[in-house]
């Protein structure tokens, strides 16, 4: 099989690698509107050859769509335009703007909407990886508006790049990556900025970040291009969690001030117990 | 030279641990008010032996408190009491109320209080581990507080950890770790409980718990024991951070209540900056 990977950046161009090392593909062709990245990704290996979207499309069996969700959205119908009997779809972090906006097409069953829950805080063509995705889960959402031929190939794309299938529709899918994945990295933004703000006159200070830190803050170097879609489209969803979140902090916040250190205590142990959540997913 | 341990647990147990593996100390004692520990300990081989307090003291030449900041305000003074020429040091997360409990002690000299900046989400003897210390910061507060001596093998101590030295009053000291550490502790407890608080009918979704979330969540699992007492001593610093980062966390939530994307986008660049922190450091 040849597929298609449009946008050739971490996502991507780590399932361009992981698909051919694996033997899923025979062929993979790289489609970027950006030059460098198309150079970059050839000079790494990630795909066999570059082409224009048209080109690429006529000679895939599967076209991937690894671009910021607001490309996404525009983009999408025009590949599905392009279409015939390829395999078409997506590895966006918001799926109900994208779903609704291919509601209608014609080709909208060659669509299967997914998305695979893995990803660093790097970005571009020199950050893909071999086996980044293995043993993360991927959400297919709303299986049943794809055909079953599109959907039974992109879960063998999925499993051989080592994940696991969950399914959902596309509501609660956004509602969900709002809490395990969205709010994270507004509070990572959040703790990078006020670090910044308080301890910009003082280098010496960095010296003493330690591993919590960077681990709490690593999101933070997070790319904006990739971000600021993926709030705009899941914003009422992320404001719940943010307002949910915002209060959270002000019980601490009240237990510090009042000296309240029993319900601090119980706060915390509360706090514990994602201890079995973590568990139970490893 | 034999080395005591109070308490021998995470920091306890790795310090024991490492410096009995190179060679700067030859017998290592362990003191817990915890039996089990205390097995535990000699079980894994972290501690040579196991003694009560004032035979600990009269053996050794090193003797390191490694519990609770709480109870460190508590047993300093009275481990001063039993002390001739040896160096005692702390490795608590908190450095003015001990160095304020100790200010008049006729031995406060052979007192250097220090703070090594690691550790991870887990507790107890098993937890312990050797070389976790190496590459990270120490904190050495208000040297000229302790004996010449005394400083000297503490240093010693630490680079042989494989730590490097950074020298602050405990004032700064305080204030800065409430940044760089303790927050980062509030902010995972709280986004735990803003989680748990929303999926609790909800097993499923932590499959998609992926890992960004993981990484940032991973301290909500930290002991309450360890930082109930660390939230109670630097109530006020943790307190201004805290509100520092709930202004943050509003900016967000109105660039989103707006849908003001371009400040948004700005506010992201602005986080971005931490990567030049957390380069700056490695």
């Amino acid at each position: 099989m040849t597929i298609s990977i449009i946008g050739i950046g971490l996502i991507g161009g780590s399932m361009a690698l992981t698909l051919k090392e694996k033997g899923f593909v025979t062929t993979t062709i790289g489609v970027d509107n950006n030059p460098v990245h198309e150079q970059k990704a050839l000079e790494l290996g990630l795909v066999d050859k570059v082409l224009p979207l048209k080109e690429a499309v006529a000679q895939s069996d599967i076209v991937v769509l690894a671009i910021p969700v607001s490309a996404c959205v525009q983009l999408l119908p025009a590949v599905l335009d392009l279409v015939d009997k390829q395999v078409v779809l997506d590895a966006g972090s918001t799926k109900q703007s994208l779903i609704n906006a291919v509601k209608d097409h014609p080709k909208r069953k060659r669509y299967v909407a997914t998305h695979p829950m893995w990803g660093t805080e790097y970005s571009g063509p020199e950050a893909a990886v071999a086996d980044g995705f293995a043993n993360k889960a991927t959400v297919i959402c709303s299986k049943e508006d794809s055909d079953a031929d599109a959907v039974e190939i992109t879960e063998q794309l999925y499993r051989t790049l080592g994940m696991h299938l969950v399914y959902m529709n596309a509501e609660a899918h956004d509602v969900h990556v709002a809490y395990v994945s969205h709010i994270s990295h507004i509070t990572s933004f959040a703790l990078a900025n006020t670090v910044l703000e308080k301890e910009k006159a003082e280098d010496a200070i960095f010296e003493l970040a330690s591993a919590g830190f960077e681990s709490t803050v690593r999101l933070a170097k997070s790319n904006p291009a990739m971000w600021v879609p993926i709030f705009m489209q899941n914003r009422e969803n992320v404001l719940d969690v943010l307002n949910e979140h915002i209060s959270q902090l002000k019980k601490f916040k009240a237990c510090l001030e009042k000296e309240n250190f029993a319900y601090l205590q119980e706060l915390i142990e509360e706090a514990n117990k994602i201890k079995k959540v973590l568990n139970k997913k490893s």
